[in-house]
């Protein structure tokens, strides 16, 4: 039932990137803050899905969290671009417990907004990218 | 300049779905909330984009507000289906003035996720998108 980590971290999907670390839950998820804070990027929402699923359906998930980083200029630079990308906003970065792994997992922008026809968005949206790969490969 | 309402909400992106409102900013927003609340939806985080750019880079924006929708059962289901599909939660809807117009516009879930090869998302993202129509249609 365990199809391991091979086809687990495999990147069919590439609409996110991501790496399982050495660390304990509430660890990483430390160190994704701190490494969003290295690369400029505020968080500004945090979500905590384990105790909103337990609060509002009564149901047992394992820990997970989404944390919505944003680096202020280049969102300033996406909204000049594109009005209605806080559609898209923030780009969020998530930790999450499975099968006894810890998991780190960033949205890529060129990817969840590719289907934005828009040149100047896609510039940005390809740097932002590099700062999210970033802060996953610095754990 | 202003090439009008015509050119400016057409559909040539679909990934989101909007409509200029005869409210005035504050109460758009309260009547998006209260046309969540009715489709099921909690609102799991609020962005003052103005306040934020405001703040961190001391520019003047329109007022524009970015809330993250979330209705527990189908997020629930959608984990499960595709455990990082966190990175695409909660579903925003943003409320912006631009020249005067008050304007609110709804993420597509199915444009959104649509790089995501899997089938029992898209049919969840489907129904979701149809209660986000009618949060836009309520308006």
């Amino acid at each position: 039932m365990n199809d391991g980590p091979e086809s687990d971290y495999s990147s069919k999907n590439n609409y996110n990137y991501k790496k399982e670390v050495n660390l304990k839950f509430e660890e990483a998820v430390d160190k994704v803050k701190e490494n969003l804070k290295e690369e400029s990027f505020g968080v500004l929402t945090e979500i905590d899905v384990k105790a909103a699923l337990k609060s509002k359906l009564n149901v047992d998930f394992d820990k997970y969290v989404i944390l919505g980083a944003c680096n202020p200029s280049f969102a300033y630079k996406a909204l000049q671009a594109e009005r209605d990308i806080g559609l898209m906003m923030p780009c969020n970065v998530i930790v999450y417990e499975q099968e006894g792994k810890v998991v780190v997992s960033a949205i890529m922008p060129t990817v969840a907004m590719d289907m934005i026809d828009n040149a100047q968005l896609e510039l940005i949206a390809g740097q932002v990218e590099e700062k999210l790969k970033k802060v996953v490969d610095m754990m």
